[in-house]
């Protein structure tokens, strides 16, 4: 639920800037978060930081990476600056729509990497469902106005990574158990968090249709939560498409 | 150690396309695998088969993705269809050189993710050092003639994830003992099959150096493994660095 501008005004100056930390796309409307604050605080820059950024480990004092997106490069560096400790290094990026969108889309592709495991396929599938994953993001991406190299980056193939390989995942573990044979109501139900993917694999596809893009990831797991489709039946819906050159459909080919 | 032409002779008509399955550079000559053949065995045309293919997990009949380049897409489709099944994926691609620079490479970035490991760092580390680990893969890669998407795909990222996250992976074995505290010599001592990327840390910093890219993590896998840093200060090194913009010395950049 969106805050109004009455709500908010007491708590910025116009010339702060406003920095989201959620990771989705907004149900409907399917905008990004700093769109969604463009309407809400119109007038301050807004931008996004984002990265392999599991929380628990930040708490715990382990070192991570991460991205901080603005337009504006004199704002991303000053920024850079509040963020970043010893132990939590912040890079910079100007393509806010690259660093949004690959956070949004990367807990679908969780969901895939978890129905692999839950299935007891090995770390070859893994990582070969996180590579492809990571070029159907990529694909959607760039056609939403993100640019190529962001996905090769922390925000995006850094945060898929991460996502897809901890067991402290919320979209890794819902995959998971669905590649087990659960139902997803009942997953959900027993869950006290949000997987942000389940809600976001419908938007994805909405948008994969908008920009005309083929995701055959996003849409095996779009079967399986929304439509009911077993698990072991989208992986083998995976096995059975044609292969060809492995660059097919990126940008620059 | 290369066999001669005149001992492989007898095997070989001289239009049979020559695969090659080995991931490292010659020593001293820093060539690559399809350039040693092309010398051994002049005139065949000579390409690669590579990606997140953990051998283990293919005999136990898991599915898995793999890439075959050759210069001739004639050739490469001929052999896709040699290799394929219906659990072991073959994609084309044109660009030995990528493909083959990505294979040597990515174990000098297990033993980081491996060192980062023993050490007990978490998700968000293993997923910044195989981020930022494909970043240097890339940045050498193209300065060698290798194609930027080449390093996104299955034979890059795809080989480089499995590597670093997989049990199995001899190069991350040897990096998770680094961490812990043990010397090298120890280390080889009591495996029994080669780790590849202590030998190519050597070729890859070489290399670095002819074509003036830097590789920071290769670099401090290079002084633990052969001038005895231990893991802990390289991975202190690493948190020491600047940061900055992430697509910094990117191609394109």
């Amino acid at each position: 639920m969106r805050a109004t501008a009455e709500e908010l005004a007491p708590f910025l100056r116009p010339w702060v800037p406003v920095v989201s930390l959620s990771k989705g796309l907004e149900q409907g409307s399917r905008l990004r978060m700093t769109e969604v604050l463009a309407q809400v605080l119109p007038g301050h820059p807004h931008g996004v930081l984002t990265g392999p950024n599991l929380a628990k480990e930040i708490l715990a004092g382990d070192a991570a990476a991460s991205v901080v997106a603005m337009e504006d490069p004199t704002i991303a560096e000053a920024l850079q600056e509040v963020f970043a400790t010893d132990l939590f290094r912040v890079y910079t990026n100007h393509d806010v729509i690259g660093c949004e969108v690959a956070g949004a889309l990367k807990n679908v592709m969780a969901i895939a990497s978890g129905m692999a495991d839950g299935l007891g396929t090995g770390d070859n599938t893994r990582a070969a469902v996180i590579t492809r994953g990571l070029a159907e993001l990529t694909r959607l991406g760039c056609a939403m106005g993100g640019e190529q190299p962001t996905f090769s980056g922390l925000a995006g193939m850094g945060d898929l990574i991460a996502t897809c390989i901890s067991p402290q995942s919320r979209n890794r573990y819902v995959g998971e158990q669905l590649g087990k044979g659960r139902k997803i109501d009942e997953i959900i139900d027993e869950m006290h968090m949000v997987a942000e993917g389940v809600k976001s694999s419908k938007v994805v596809m909405e948008l994969a249709v908008e920009h005309g893009v083929e995701l055959p990831i996003a849409a095996e797991v779009h079967a399986v939560v929304h439509e009911g489709r077993p698990a072991t039946e989208a992986y083998r819906g995976l096995l059975g498409r044609n292969v060809r050159s492995e660059m097919h459909g990126m940008p620059g080919s």
